[in-house]
């Protein structure tokens, strides 16, 4: 790791989760049909410039916000913590790290009150919030839920050249690593942290960053997913899907990736475990091994690996991408160079999709 | 169509369904690994030289034979009639088209009796029988059942190179067409064909033949198809998924291709519909269609479109394997030449592996 | 058996299947909101006076129909016939038992042509008919289902006193037995009968007769059915479940029991087992055999024995219901009187909801 | 509430969750039978006075122990604290509180550490530890998990007589309410309280007590708990089910209770929701409501609400059972001084076994 994030002198805020997403989409309309339409997300709330939206099991205000805007872009990764105490230390903690911070009272979002908004070393809008309009928890409301019924914020992930000098970051911040990908030359390839109890609340992939990898949430069981690409292949609308459905080797979750009309990545996921324990013992994955990502051995798709949004600075300009200087997943991988395995020291069965990229 | 397998004027055997195939095997222990310890499928009986197998539901003596040998094949593609009568039918209706036929009162293998087995015109080893040796249908065994028992055999998949010959000559002998993948210009690429109130009992798939392309096993629900990938994953077997877990367009059901230890083709099915009218609407996919092969648009690996079993004659031998005078799927579809959609005359995300390809 | 009804000479029709019920309900639009709104039934059609539904698998016009009418009550049990010369043959059939029929050219309801009713033997109402309008099959329509989407007309359940004379009169009409309760006295209280390869297009329960007991619908998967149960729930609907959600002894199916706005009741039903060979082994229960009708043991509510819908003649009158003589499965099997096990001559853990009836 | 427990000055210790029960088997063979066996719990140790088992993704060295003695009972609710410290900080808590503690550094059972076991102000044994040999978390273990397989300890259950005072109690030792049945005079009947971020890491059901209700263990998904259900059924062990399956009003989960050889109870459970913000809205039932206890109405078996497990003391003696003072809730809800609703100020339909009772 280079250049190293000082550790603040100030307490850290107690963060309780990953609470919502803003994000700047070019075509409302498209969107809320993306969300709302297809995805079945609940609306809170809604206005000609953004959309308020939640899950099925959620109480507040809105896990995500669709504001209309000139690029695709993501606005703010918002994260709930436990009082009002802890956005005034939020506030100190990241004056401290030097880090330009907006502070508003009456909240940047409809539904969230008194919120601090930081552009963070690594250059991601982190946002952090208690204050926030009750909304109905619609756990039981089954009426409402469609087969692909998504019931909670799971997490972001984030891209960012440096995954240790990120990790270091936000192990300041309080959060735990739970599990990672490296190789035996101590290059990591991306970190997964978390403050509540499930495998992650953010991750750290390596590549060129700060951009927002993507975006996720919960469904109760597989089929729920499942029930996600049959909808998109009835409606003509499969090239939505971009990978999956699989099973993770990190995090052990069922999972898909989709892609909205702006290209930004939403991943529908569901079963990790539990992870609240201190001790909770960290899983490493070697970078070279075919169950890391996909369980099942399938092929992760070259965009998955490169492709990712845009973050806006507290102007709402685009922060500029650096470069990642460690070899990149994708190149370690896949490919004439690419040396992975399903057993060490074995062959492979040569047919896999992927074989031939 | 070109050299029209003639109509016998003996009427064709009643067909009841697809009741098992044989085939051979190049290590038994290997194969018994897979099938059994893996796959869960049932021993009803087994010696050194072979091992019989059925599904969970089953109340015939089994539904796979796995039989030792030199060269990895096929030797019968086997189904079951509803009489002795109609095994005494089918050898007229073979002898009347002129294939080498045997007939073995005795049966071919261990728990079927009065059998005929013949070369047919296309040069697949078919088999009819009625006589079978009833053992325990083990469907309420639950006690015995893992996460991705499987329950039924499903259907068979043949390799020929002229498809509307091969239907012609199935429909004479008493199948329907439920489904197809057809071009513009009337080429067909595959057929699907029934006997039983399901969308097949077998398919003809259009490519270098006669080979056998796969033999499918039904299971109650998707969740236990995934859960023969977690379980492979485990086992650090992963590479045996050659393609899936997915949906197909044709048939709507949820599948999965695995490869055997010597590469015969298993797929995991559940899931399609009733046929069993007569005026059944027979359902046509255009090749160029994504979402044909795979309802979410997901890419069809290569190795699903050329590889396949050799299949043996009567005196076990393996067949001649005859090339596809007409254009092949995987050429139309994928690849430089290729030109399929999602919404026809609409632009393609393009992100889809396969896209690479 | 007493008063066996004569075997016609007249050939039997070729029945396909069990393809539509008609009923009478006394409240179209609290009806609709049942089938329509809670269950999600397609609506082919509908007038102020019926209201023609599919479930999303079928292709032929309907498999329900609700018709307003005064008194609740089942106008047809609806057969579909291989021909229109099935037709014919039916009517042969009828005409020489000497029972009252009608046949219509132009059908007896939307959606379907030439068709014949009958009085039958027992006193119900069956419908032959081959002649139907081909509409679209949403086996695929994914964004139209909701999570309890009903794919099929399973089955229909029928009350009647003498079960073996209902018996004797269906096999000759072409259906097979595939299970049967029955007790060492040679009590029979209850038989399913099949003619496509599932355990039955209808059943003959023991009772006070003729009554129609249940219509049954399919699901893909166990999770549609409880989807139907937690959607009542939230609709504070849920005392329309009357038994279940269970898994059946006889059949393997597991199974919701509801009853519709005027008392009808109907079936949710999914993963019974292929039953289509001639040999297939029927299945005999012990009347006391505490599994059988829920293989997990859970009592089975009174009303289900005892309550079932009024069937009507051809004039539309509700026919007279006679009491049946043999013994009552409820009588056996709950109670005082009961002497039920789930392990033959061991005792019982005594907590079972049921133990205090 | 009467005689309140005296909130101590000594801060209370940082509970993680509860952890493991302990619990008093009188045949070990027939335990290990039912929870190893059937329910397929993963024996971590054991030898021929105790068995240790754990679920498929713990990492701690068991999450219950059965230990061999001549009253069923339960011996230990041991809960998790974050650090020796807050064993020591559990320790001045309750001696503060007066209550009979016992320390051992070496543990009370294999595989757990320093640990305090105290004779709790309800008279519950609550033990508190932080140390434990880790043991290998078997989450991608998917080759030795059954269709069944339970993978997280989820909560457990206890009855008391003063739910107000016991829920005082908890939430003075960090407990948060999360749910609660009382009705429009103030009772009430039972509260949920939890630490980590689900419903309940413990509930207090009102009745005599201090008895233990039952320990809850987690699946993936619905068809997990089913397949228990399934395979009772197929060693004909039915009788083990005493309620369920079925969906809680409360929590939101699906859930099966079962009764061991000793009739100690074990819930199976599935899909509650995160509560880990400390504003998580309460969520409160009228005990008048059919859906509280099950979402589909379906009727509590009267054994659900009176039986439960004796609990020990420090020497292992049983607690002697103090009766209930305020209502019960059985009575209140069911038979004839019953006014429960499905629909409040409106008739129910009257098929619901549970009428009858």
């Amino acid at each position: 790791m280079s250049n190293p994030i000082p550790t603040p002198t100030a307490p850290a805020p107690d963060i309780l989760r990953c609470a919502y997403m803003e994000i700047v989409v070019t075509d409302l309309a498209a969107s809320r049909e993306f969300y709302v339409d297809i995805l079945g997300l609940v609306v809170t709330e809604e206005d000609e410039n953004a959309i308020y939206l939640r899950s099925f099991e959620e109480f507040i205000h809105h896990n995500l916000v669709l504001r209309k805007g000139p690029i695709a872009a993501v606005a703010a990764f918002s994260f709930r913590v436990r009082s009002n105490a802890d956005v005034d230390a939020a506030q100190k903690y990241y004056e401290e790290l030097g880090c330009k911070v907006e502070r508003r009272k009456e909240g940047f979002v409809k539904g969230i009150g008194d919120s601090l908004r930081v552009e963070d070393p690594l250059g991601f809008p982190y946002e952090f919030f208690f204050e926030t309009t009750h909304v109905e928890r619609l756990a039981w409301a089954y009426d409402l839920q469609t087969p692909g019924a998504l019931v909670r914020l799971d997490h972001f992930n984030q891209v960012t050249p440096d995954v240790p000098r990120a990790v270091a970051y936000v192990e300041d911040l309080g959060f735990k690593v739970t599990e990672d990908i490296s190789d035996s030359d101590g290059v990591v390839y991306a970190a997964w942290v978390r403050r509540k109890d499930t495998v992650h609340d953010t991750a750290m992939t390596g590549g060129d960053g700060p951009r927002m990898h993507h975006v996720a949430f919960s469904t109760h069981e597989k089929h729920n997913i499942i029930a996600i690409c049959d909808k998109l292949g009835a409606l003509r609308k499969s090239d939505h899907i971009e990978r999956g459905p699989g099973r993770h080797g990190v995090s052990n979750a069922f999972y898909l990736y989709l892609r909205d009309p702006d290209g930004h990545r939403v991943e529908i996921y569901t079963q990790d475990y539990y992870t609240g324990d201190p001790d909770n013992p960290r899983v490493s994955w070697d970078v070279h091994d075919n169950q890391r990502r996909d369980w099942w051995g399938n092929a992760v798709v070259p965009s998955w690996y490169t492709e990712a949004s845009l973050v806006l600075d507290l102007e709402g300009n685009p922060q500029p991408v650096i470069e990642r200087a460690d070899p990149s997943e994708l190149a370690q991988t896949i490919g004439a160079d690419g040396f992975s395995y399903t057993r060490k020291d074995d062959k492979e069965h040569g047919f896999k999709l992927g074989h031939q990229l």
